[in-house]
């Protein structure tokens, strides 16, 4: 297999290279009304100002790309995920990610998008591979692929290592290349399973000696249901990068996951001289003597 | 190989069970003149009411062994080291680590110790091998064998595995069987190379690949000379774990170095539950309802 996959992504002006020779792609996850009741509601009655400000909150905190997701119940989503992108494309360049469960939402997105997006995500479902991936292909984008298929998420590294071989085997089939397929190993709570978080790590380990492919995760459920969540999940992460994730999509506003991830980029010589990590700790210092 | 090596260290009415199979063991830093003025005072004026209270602030921090260290300049040390082990060992019953360069007040000190004691430290160098190794084997102690040999500490991982292999190679003709050699990969300052970390890391992962052995590091150094140090040796003790590391050196009265450690068993799926990650959220959250 190649080494060194890298991913390139692109806004109209600004490119991010995702890979894992240089620093950790933080991809901010807030904009999302699944779970954010204040963003559901906003979003609802036509208000796109919370989208611009979490944009820029969230670039400010570290994100290098920001993960769009516009599925509000009842609405016309198309529409919708238009109007919040456009709303976020007008405040800040970084590229994105274009999250969303309909087809017709996400080639209407990618027609008008400039430069190349990422798109969360297909799965192992038949029906997600034949919708998805030829959208994915037609603009040339790249995709997140979820370790999931039509039985469910399997439990073990093994099979799910094997359900990314399959969307990365597809994906080829339609001439996108592996590069441009991002595996999501899924990590689930550990509350329900407490061998959740090690399943995760374990199935990235199989996944990159396989396919040396990107990886990213959602890094926030981890610790649903458990006390001291920011402890949790700036640990897991930090292990989720040495375990080989290279583009997690996670919340940058919480101080203690975005520092996890720039320690975890100096402790794998990813930040040469440490410079990365006294710039944040200057802005951290800035930021809590304006606040004082 | 053999998988799975399992070291028991005890004391007279406690055992420790270091293995990748079990949770993280915390051995204390703190009982150490070593760069801590108000210790090597208090030693070199015969007052060891600190080593008391170090003991048994570790103890309740979550350490489950003990470091001891009692070089004074000046000091008679085997006399010194006797003194502040029977200090800890009045106060409590956790396992100690002698951590000593000199053979005669290492075997003293075995000499009297009740149970089975982990030795810090005997390197790759000759001198060292020949002095420590012999006092291991004849009070049936495990050591703490370091990365190092007469040329100096060793750039590569693989060249540090090739001084791990000599060390443990050298315990086994003595009869030291191999479970009883405990490896430190040494962790340099990132400030002085921004590799420091990957390249323990790295370091960890062959010795494990090559001996299964466990691995210790003194995990508080790595971070010398940068700012906001607690969140990068939170972040690195975690990625260590994940690397196999099985019982760091630190300061478990750290908050954020004991949470990362709990955190990172809880991730490793080595706290059935979540358990001992719920039971210590409970004892932070009573500590400061008292502070408060």
């Amino acid at each position: 297999m190649t080494v060194n996959l890298t991913t390139v992504l692109s806004s109209a002006t600004r490119q991010v290279v995702i890979s894992r020779d240089g620093p950790t792609v933080v991809i901010g996850e807030r904009i999302n009304p699944t779970g954010r009741k204040q963003v559901l509601a906003a979003f609802a009655a036509g208000d796109f100002e919370i989208a611009r400000t979490d944009a820029l909150a969230q670039v400010e905190a570290g994100a290098q790309m920001l993960d769009v997701n516009a599925g509000v119940p009842g609405a016309d989503e198309p529409v919708m995920l238009r109007q919040v992108m456009q709303t976020v494309m007008a405040a800040t360049d970084v590229p994105l990610c274009i999250d969303t469960a309909d087809p017709v939402a996400l080639a209407a997105a990618l027609s008008f998008y400039k430069g190349k997006a990422l798109v969360n995500s297909c799965n192992g479902e038949e029906r997600s591979l034949k919708a998805v991936l030829p959208i994915v292909k037609e603009y040339g984008a790249a995709v997140i692929g979820l370790c999931m298929d039509d039985d469910g998420i399997p439990e073990t590294p093994e099979a799910r290592l094997a359900v990314a071989g399959k969307i990365i085997e597809r994906a080829g089939k339609l001439g996108i290349p592996i590069e441009d397929v991002i595996i999501d190993p899924l990590a689930l709570t550990m509350g329900a399973d407490s061998h959740a978080g090690r399943i995760a790590m374990d199935t990235i380990e199989l996944i990159i000696k396989e396919f040396d492919v990107n990886i990213t995760m959602g890094a926030s459920n981890i610790s649903f249901g458990m006390p001291d969540r920011p402890y949790i999940n700036s640990a897991f992460i930090a292990m989720a990068i040495h375990a080989g994730m290279t583009c997690p999509i996670t919340n940058p506003l919480v101080t203690q996951v975005i520092t996890a991830v720039l320690a975890a980029d100096l402790a794998m010589g990813r930040d040469d001289y440490g410079m990365r990590w006294i710039k944040a700790f200057r802005k951290r210092q800035k930021a809590a003597g304006a606040a004082a």
